[in-house]
């Protein structure tokens, strides 16, 4: 049964919607007071996430501020490799650190798919819990790391903005490097159909790092298997049909090879004008994007100004399909109203590009 | 005078050659062990790059290893607005830092165009070191920090992954960044001038952020200065056209417009094919790239294949002109035979494409 409010599932599909629905990468996060709250009482972003009630409880916070046409389960994108018996944790005021590196055939050879329903079954409780206090006003988006991004963190150990460890495993010894992404299409795959069976309306794939990669090898070692998970993912639950979005940040030089990928929709970062990308893949999937986080950072006007220049720059709705998004995840120091007045514009001027 | 070896520019200007030109972004660094003996005894960097002696024998130190088609002024992109009297200095295992952060219309207004033979007379003087030295045998590259990229650490006052300070001006107070735009823009035009003058044969524009801009900010915000700059450039000296590269990191979004910018050349990361770009842009200017340096850090046989794989994505040069360079600048943990080998099989492989 679809939500009371089912824009964003309709806009992914392409259907005829009143207006151009919106949610926000990170929206359940460190910019909200009562997050910050939430997330010390926990006592740890792991315990945070780990806990499905409290995972629940965050994850509705930003619905309950603002008019959003979508919640996002309350996740890290590292618990698939975490439930493959890596040892997620994060420094205080640092980023994931694994405590087993992936870097050679003995620990490559020991990689293996983590049955959903045993070590990641917190998130499936999350799904229930949150879908139940949605109470169907809603969708609820499942999301996962892409297999090239989980496999950055598992080689790398951490994070890294030059991925040499990762990088030289691709160039040297590409057949090692298929077998971790092979782990992780599998992994992924059977975690995103949990996340569906558990209640997920709609699933979205994080490449954060994919767009990282050259020309020749984003095909082959990123959106190849994007390409297998989207084909292996359940399309329909409950009679509703579930939709998927690749989102690779940084994807500009590939959005023809992504609209061909077999996801119904595609993430785009600022950097590119949706209206162009629309006339390049003439509207094969529905686009989800793409304001400058930092435009938060401005005052109210300027707010709208921009965020109905994004409506403008993709244009009459018509065969087309536009989710509202930022191009990347809200930073923390966005201030709280300042998202409000983005939603508010957004419904409100969008209106007219609908009819 | 045309340098004896003048293949790299005859490349820029898409005149016929035997071959494909290379060098390599930071081709003097610290990958080598004599520029790190070099930078030792001077002290530190800022000392390395105030000298034009040292300054004119870092630059020379990879040109007398490898058979490379270029040398490129040593400096720092920072040295304009050091001579706006903001105060550069690096801090041990960090990157640049400004004594004085330019954020509010007061340190705006007291921004001006330094005499680029007063200040900066000791990147000029290296610039007349630096042709003495290489006696004609091959071009050397003069070079500026765009406009926008100067700017964003004048505001940030040091790197920045998020822009935050930097982007919240740009939308909340865009009279006042153009200002200072404005400003970079007479400086760098003035400083590349002033380089061309002393014996620069070719100039880049190191636009290394634009690529963090929403589509339509990067041409406003960084683009048309660039623009600016190229046509305030002087187009020949000494009976010589001087040819100009614009590079802007992550340029994909925007390879048409900066093709139609003047530049005679485009510099391209690795995420996007050269073929593609190529038929994009009609053959309008000569590309340069786009080797992900990741490569470097993998055998010599996957160094040569990789190597290869640019030059045939190229394909053959006909109208076009085509200059070999990594994607960005090498990484200092390179082996320094890895450049050997990589300058090799440019040279012997691309051949075949100039018939």
């Amino acid at each position: 049964m679809r939500p009371e409010n089912d824009t964003f599932l309709k806009a992914l599909l392409k259907e005829k919607t009143e207006y151009t629905p919106v949610w926000l990468m990170r929206q359940a996060g460190r910019y909200l007071p009562e997050y910050c709250e939430t997330r010390a009482r926990a006592g740890s972003f792991m315990k945070l996430a780990m806990n499905p009630y409290l995972a629940c409880e965050v994850t509705l916070q930003p619905v309950e501020r603002f008019s959003l046409d979508a919640a996002i389960l309350f996740s890290d994108i590292l618990t698939v490799p975490d439930a493959m018996g890596l040892g997620l944790s994060f420094a205080a005021g640092e980023g994931p650190r694994f405590e087993k590196i992936v870097r050679d055939e003995k620990t490559v050879s020991e990689l293996f798919v983590p049955d959903p329903n045993d070590k990641l079954k917190y998130v499936t409780d999350a799904v229930v819990e949150i879908r139940k206090a949605l109470n169907n006003r809603i969708p609820l988006i499942g999301f996962s790391g892409s297999p090239f991004t989980l496999a950055c963190y598992m080689v790398e150990g951490r994070s890294s903005t030059s991925f040499s460890n990762v990088k030289k495993m691709m160039y040297q010894r590409p057949d090692l490097f298929h077998k971790i992404l092979d782990v992780n299409t599998k992994a992924v795959t059977a975690y995103l159909n949990a996340q569906i069976e558990a209640g997920a309306q709609a699933v979205m794939i994080f490449d954060s790092w994919g767009g990282a990669l050259a020309n020749r090898q984003y095909r082959e070692f990123s959106l190849a298997y994007m390409k297998k998970i989207v084909e292996g993912l359940t399309k329909e639950h409950d009679g509703d049909k579930v939709p998927s979005i690749i989102f690779t940040k940084g994807d500009a030089p590939w959005v023809e090879e992504i609209a061909n990928s077999g996801a119904d929709a595609m993430g785009l970062d600022w950097t590119v004008s949706l209206g162009s990308v629309r006339k390049q893949i003439q509207d094969k999937v529905a686009l989800q994007g793409n304001l400058d986080p930092a435009v938060l950072f401005a005052d109210e006007k300027v707010i709208r100004d921009q965020a109905r220049a994004v409506i403008d720059d993709y244009g009459m709705i018509g065969n087309g399909g536009h989710v509202f998004n930022l191009g990347h995840g809200i930073d923390k120091t966005t201030p709280p109203e300042s998202v409000g007045a983005l939603v508010d514009e957004v419904h409100s001027y969008s209106v007219k590009f609908h009819r």
